[in-house]
């Protein structure tokens, strides 16, 4: 039986400052909390009989709570609440520090909706990206809707949330490359691109800051089709870094 | 002043059937006003004070209302309602029998979610797509969510909504090449890529119904980084759309 403190407690984690305070955060579906075992600490998982009954073994937490659909649904972020939900230990940060010279990572600045950002944690774990480092505006990456778009990836990427100037301007001085598309950028499908360094994403409205820019040193652009036909004024964040992604990837094979 | 029955009328129009009995939907904020203007037929428009007095010319509108910013707030379905907002007409669609032989299209099998269909209607612009073909049971195209998320680029991709068996049995009988993304497909980077066909996206929890995978026959690959490691089990449908649509637009440059 699922106590009045425990959904409280679950239902306050919608809110960043509880997460905060918490140092936890929550995930549910069978296919997530599968991907996030052994990823995260469990604190607290709520489960169905129905589904404990269907598991070979059973998820490692330190508390588990078998709950009816009805207990469940109060406790869920989900309109459809998906018999099994858990809490998890927010987790600590690693980097190594010859990350920028072996691998590429992405910077997100101010990157503000859930969905956005869900969608590009899943498609950087997609590509090999294990690190994303945040602008301090950017949306939590431990929010539940972010949580849920990830499909899981959350627990194969890092995010390191911090001011983007200071990072870029370190990487300036290494000579670590630094990307970022402009309208009147370079055509990236012609440009040389590394296999590491930092490619910068900006906010859904605004796009990089002007601070940023003025760090960026590889200018791309996604060429449209028919080119020179400007239609589209530009493309969703989370399509746009698809998109660089995959053309990176494509030259490193 | 907006009367009673005009915002009745407005509202009723976030439901389809609504929607398909008055053949009308809503668009909102000046950059989405201004990219349709002239493209579809208004029938309505509503505009604060200001934003009226800082146009040059006011768009085409067989009614113009002077609206408070309240009875803005009242009709617009945004969070944040942006100083315009305007009814227009359904288009009708026109399609030359010749398409699949000369351009590049796409076809979505149920794709369920309003921000996914706006995002590739997006994107699908960008990349010069003009037509998409939408099975029945994909969200509606002028569902307000969806014509938010496409920022304007509706007034430039039709959507065409039929069931796709028959229209992908006849092109297979033209020997239109058909494709579609599969787990177990050939290597997108390394497959010839025509310029003309339909791409074939699928559900988002499904991926494309049994019967038409039958139909493709072309099965692409998308491949993930380092190649071999599989993380994630799969992308976005949007996510995937735009890298495919790119790489396809990258081979015709």
């Amino acid at each position: 039986m699922l106590s009045k403190g425990k959904l409280k407690f679950i239902r306050s984690l919608e809110m960043k400052k509880h997460r905060k305070e918490e140092q936890a955060f929550v995930a549910e579906g069978p296919k997530i909390i599968h991907d996030l075992d052994g990823h995260f600490a469990c604190k607290l998982l709520l489960a169905t009989s129905a589904w404990i009954e269907s598991q070979v073994s059973l998820p490692q937490a330190e508390e588990i709570i078998e709950v009816t659909p009805e207990e469940l649904s109060r406790a869920s972020f989900l309109k459809t609440p998906q018999e099994v939900m858990a809490v998890y230990a927010l987790p600590t940060t690693t980097l190594r520090p010859d990350v920028f010279e072996n691998e590429l990572t992405l910077a997100l600045d101010d990157v503000q909706d859930p969905g956005n950002l869900g969608t590009i944690i899943r498609l950087a774990d997609w590509f090999g990206i294990r690190h994303i480092f945040c602008s301090p505006g950017t949306a939590d990456g431990y929010n539940p809707k972010v949580v849920q778009a990830t499909m899981g990836a959350i627990a194969r990427v890092q995010l390191h949330y911090q001011p983007l100037l200071p990072l870029l301007e370190e990487l300036n001085q290494k000579q670590i490359p630094i990307y970022g598309t402009f309208l009147d950028g370079e055509n990236m499908y012609e440009k040389k691109l590394s296999n590491h360094g930092i490619i910068v994403m900006g906010n859904e409205g605004n796009g990089i800051s002007p601070l940023l820019r003025e760090k960026i040193d590889q200018r791309l652009y996604i060429p449209n089709y028919p080119t020179g036909v400007l239609t589209s004024e530009s493309l969703n964040v989370a399509t746009a870094t698809a998109i660089i992604c995959s053309e990176f990837r494509r030259r490193q094979r």
